[in-house]
């Protein structure tokens, strides 16, 4: 008997990772430009020009051997130094190199993380609407996730998480700006969560998810965990912010203020080897000490975003509005998120329904795609809304 | 209280990446020149120019939304096909792109395979020696690695193998050409081992391991475990034959001639996800496409090896003679590998005592270097020597 969690895991699949193959299939028989794409947070705005030119001087001007080596674990000493430098710049915190753990991007930064800190039985807490791979991560690393209710903007229910926080809890996971609503945690919401968690008798770690982080629209500053609570884990991606999500390039930053410092960072490099990373991709760590400071042109992100809202609004359609990421959580018109994302299929419109997100009754629409694309898929939109009589 | 296991793994780190470091701190402090850093196999001879070439073509031609971009979890289609089309054609396979899953290099490969297998109790079996990192890997899986023998020449003991084999073995790895050894089972040896596979009353699965294969330096064929075996699954990786180790790239090929072949790839693609897998590195999956028949220029290690086995005979150090790798595993004259290795490191010679790999008494020598740097360490290998009485 093979194992069976992992093989119902690949015939399922991830509803996002369904619908983007989905998608595949029905641009090659319909083709591209009648199906209107809403699935996947795959950047549709290119990464930026230095991206090219400084990958391009690296592949030509570094001796090969040295360029594709291996880095040490942790990954390459100066690309961990301009990471935790870039950080400290922006954040005023005291980062070294050692803080910093390069990882084959965010996913990879979160089962890394809670590799380290998990034993079986702990419980890692979440706040709903959350990346529905969460519970893939912490059943592999042997934890339960417990999910916390939002209020009607998605914001934590604090109520719920006063009420969940127990002695098996372990650890919060923050993802702020989130996936799938675009809601922002202000800073007092960071500082009541934090007072919680204070609250506990054992340790517990705060988990920032934040491949988000560049991508707001608003003033609303994002607050860096690290500023408030000293047992706190960044774990970042640069797929959103230079649009490299194939590449597989992100960090694991530890707070050296945590207490037991010393532990987890040992925790990361350990579970790091045994799940199977040796490294970062060299090149692209390489990339991100010269780049680390930088964002693709994310403005077309809020251009999408407002055409959307206005459309989407005028058509009879309901949601949070965001301010980051590249997200719209849409309320369902019957309540029913799975019935609703089929019924979008008929329009080739491809929402992932909400359900797997931990909140019934909404479907996530990707904004992160071509304004024509938006301008192509309206009509659909407002067909889609008619057969529910919003308009 | 974090997670010991992997807290441990953190700490103590493997051998190999132990002495990588103090290489790195020693060669910063007397120089590089004066450090004979025979630890890590990461590749001397750089990749062909043909992957500089192809890289700086997909960076300057393609669209970098569609080259940077996800790809399917598995890999890209047609990276896949291209690779069973030149499995297919090196081994008369019949393997097709659903066969493949893209991965971040060897250990990834079997990480991935490896979790997709085991349940908790599980057995794997692999022939001493081995690379110490697959009981770190099957200890994670839930299992637990059981050590066949190897007679003299470091081929498996196959009455050991028989007497091992258990209702609780769920797989066998075979890692040739062998890493630390060198040595290449033969044809022979390979349909034994199948043999009494077969005997066993559960299925069991056979794990190639072969990130060295396109690296022989004799007529000796490695056989392909997929004509031999259909619970066979090959982890591959890109490493060593295109010189590309820190790039993290390699697959998993699954026998479509297994029984339980779609059962074992759905646990694949299961176990990817719950790792935290996304997808391999895009653009050296891209790469891949383009390249997966080539190979660097490997006869620099052919000469590397001839010129060691002809010094460090005439020294007095004994070894099998490797027929691939690019490993020596010379038995230590006083049979104490650590010391062996300590003693060795007074020349500035980095060796890694092999009491990891499962074989006391002996000590890898990695000669993926420069051939200068071999000319310069022999007077460190005569010394070595004298202070052993072997000259």
């Amino acid at each position: 008997m093979l194992n069976q969690t992992n093989v119902r895991l690949g015939k399922v699949r991830s509803s996002i990772r369904e619908l983007f193959e989905y998608g595949k299939k029905r641009r090659a028989e319909i083709g591209a430009e009648n199906v209107f794409d809403f699935s996947i947070g795959n950047p549709s705005v290119p990464a930026p020009d230095d991206v090219k030119k400084t990958l391009i001087g690296l592949i030509e001007n570094t001796d090969p051997a040295e360029l594709h080596g291996y880095t040490s674990a942790q990954g390459d000493y100066a690309v961990r130094k301009s990471v935790a430098d870039n950080l400290n710049a922006r954040f005023s915190t005291g980062l070294d190199a050692d803080c910093i753990y390069m990882t084959c991007g965010a996913s990879a930064s979160l089962t890394i993380t809670l590799n380290a800190l998990l034993n079986g039985g702990d419980e890692v807490i979440a706040f709903v609407p959350f990346f529905p791979e969460y519970k893939v991560f912490c059943g592999h690393a042997g934890g339960t996730l417990v999910p916390v209710a939002c209020d009607g903007e998605f914001q934590p229910d604090l109520d719920d998480f006063a009420a969940k926080l127990s002695k098996k809890t372990k650890a919060v996971i923050i993802n702020s700006p989130n996936n799938p609503s675009g809601v922002v945690y202000g800073e007092d919401t960071i500082k009541k969560i934090v007072a919680l968690v204070e609250k506990c008798a054992q340790p517990v770690y705060i988990i920032s998810d934040e491949p988000y982080r560049e991508l707001t629209f608003s003033d609303a500053a994002v607050p860096f965990i690290m500023n408030y609570y000293k047992r706190s884990i960044v774990c970042y991606s640069y797929s959103k912010s230079l649009s490299l999500p194939g590449e597989r390039i992100g960090y694991i930053a530890v707070n050296n203020e945590a207490e037991d410092f010393g532990e987890i960072y040992a925790g990361v490099l350990g579970a790091g080897r045994a799940l199977g990373f040796v490294c970062a991709p060299s090149l692209f760590q390489r990339l991100i000490a010269r780049c680390a400071g930088q964002t693709s042109d994310l403005s077309a992100y809020k251009a999408n975003r407002d055409r959307l809202i206005s459309k989407l609004t005028e058509y009879g359609f309901t949601f949070a509005k965001p301010d980051g990421a590249f997200y719209l959580f849409i309320k369902s018109p019957d309540g029913d998120a799975v019935s609703f994302a089929e019924r979008a299929k008929k329009y080739e419109l491809l929402l992932v329904a909400g359900d797997d997100f931990g909140c019934g009754g909404f479907v996530r629409l990707s904004y992160c795609v071509s304004p024509d694309m938006i301008e192509r898929a309206l009509p659909a939109f407002e067909g889609l809304a008619k057969s529910y009589n919003l308009i």
